[in-house]
């Protein structure tokens, strides 16, 4: 049994703990957290420790889930982590990928640990997917569209407006830019031309509903640059119609091949997920599997999803792979 | 450069040669065929062998690209020449691949060359997305559905009929099906729901044409599972309307996380190709350039594509993956 250890226990430490109970060959070790452990209450029975105590139970834990934040909590705790543990985390902060490999691929190699950083599904199962469609087809485009989904960041800039209770953001991508790109059209899409926003918004008693809109759709970085739709709404109906955090999106590849260029491809890769956090949880477990593989076979350092080959994910033998799934 | 050999000049040999010119890591050492070379014309005035010259040519190749057929080619090719060469095939017939591994296994041992056997999108890329899909979401359920494409094997079941002089026959997949799949339903499908099948027909002058259509669609294996409707047209129309080699398909996993399943997902990779051949042969050439990389590094045996991880298919290195990618 794989033993795994969850660092934080938000939406995404919850949804480790509940897809570990889908993998036969799992086992929870224990949740890890900075608050009081007495009051944390875990849904599987899964014992509570502080952070601290990790220290002591390095020989308790294959793999070690890092469930924080990527703003605060990811760029320190996976390279403190990794010079004791083998650690999967979910940083996701593009733009910084580079420095955060490097820290924790110095981490990893002081420890001789395994990490794998930025999984999940985008960063993760969106960038391979955007990798092997590239590889194959090199000639062409590539095209992310996010959503239908809840996007935390923008509902809780949306929650920071005067006079605002309590909202919730979807990015919704526009069909007909979608249409284009599957029909191989190869259309040069602005941000306001692939995505809307549409907010759902409990104003506080008295608000001026006028300018809390105002202020939404001319929001800089978040809203300015797309069609913005902004619906008032009660705090029942927020939460009986939009307690959820549905996500998902769209990878596409449009491409062409022949000395002519005379074949058009179209690669499509589409998520439609209920639970961004749980399924991400999902997607962390399965390269903790694969973390745990190459650790047995003496493989150390930092790693990404571009360094894991598929059959490592796998719970199945490779030659019941190759019988079953190829 | 990465040096390729092309074995075998069929619609998957000119595609490798066609695919090549769009990678700028890799050029083509030669074709080799078991036709006279004198007669073997190529498109981008590539130097045509003989199949035996390939023995004398072992240092100029990095990875010989083999392009013949699953059913009388790649079971003795392959093994032969994964002795001499690192090699690919696309060997297809599903049922054989464990034999077919162990064969090609046994030859890369012996002569220290990698080889990565079933590669092309089915087997191929829909293996490994099945396979993710399947590690990311163990409880669910998997479909796959082909087409709209050309089969080759039933149009030439077809054109062996009596009274037929030419045929093509397309794979379609049933769009009730595959929306019922998309919407979660996890509906259980015979194969009757999933695929009817188009045949396009030229009969010879004055056949009985009810005949022919009683035979395509009660024909055992090939169509008496399935819809299938049968049109007669010329042989201009079929020239003008049905010359190409379109195909693609959808491989979806539709799951459920959560501790009383209460969140779905669906996973979807849908390809969508104007050419069979140039598409598959645009693969190989990726599974190419991480044969060679593997056997830089030392690494021999046969491996499919679960093997290989994702980062060694794309020519841009680890850094600039993960700096533009992830």
């Amino acid at each position: 049994m794989i033993k795994i250890g969850i660092l934080g226990y938000g939406n995404l430490g919850r949804g480790v703990e509940s897809a570990v109970t889908l993998s036969d060959d799992m086992e929870i070790a224990g949740v890890f957290t900075r608050r009081e452990p007495e009051t944390v209450e875990t849904q599987t029975d899964v014992p509570v420790f502080k952070v601290d105590d990790l220290y002591d139970m390095k020989d308790e834990i294959d793999v070690l889930i890092l469930c924080g934040g990527s703003a605060n909590d990811l760029p320190t705790q996976t390279p403190e982590f990794a010079k004791y543990f083998n650690v999967i985390d979910s940083f996701d902060t593009h733009a910084k990928i580079p420095e955060h490999f490097e820290n924790v691929n110095n981490a990893c190699l002081e420890g001789e640990k395994i990490g794998i950083i930025s999984v999940g599904w985008d960063p993760g199962l969106f960038s391979v997917n955007r990798l092997y469609a590239q590889a194959i087809l090199p000639k062409g485009n590539d095209y992310t569209f996010w959503g239908k989904g809840v996007s935390q960041g923008h509902s809780d800039a949306v929650r920071r407006i005067d006079g605002v209770y309590d909202a919730r953001q979807y990015t919704v991508p526009v069909e007909s830019a979608l249409e284009s790109v599957r029909a191989g059209e190869n259309p040069e899409l602005t941000t306001r031309q692939k995505h809307t926003r549409e907010c759902f918004v409990v104003a506080e008693e008295g608000a001026d509903l006028a300018k809390i809109e105002e202020e939404i759709v001319t929001m800089p970085n978040y809203f300015d640059e797309y069609d913005t739709t902004v619906n008032f709404i009660s705090q029942e109906e927020l939460d009986a119609e939009h307690s959820g955090i549905p996500h998902g999106g769209i990878v596409l590849r449009s491409g062409s091949t022949g000395l002519n260029d005379e074949n058009k491809h179209i690669i499509e890769y589409k998520l439609t997920l209920d639970s961004n956090p749980q399924f991400t949880s999902s997607v962390l477990i399965a390269y903790a599997r694969a973390a745990y593989r190459l650790y047995q076979d003496g493989v150390v350092g930092c790693k990404t999803v571009f360094d894991i080959a598929p059959g490592l994910l796998h719970p199945e033998t490779p030659e019941y792979q190759r019988k079953n799934l190829l």
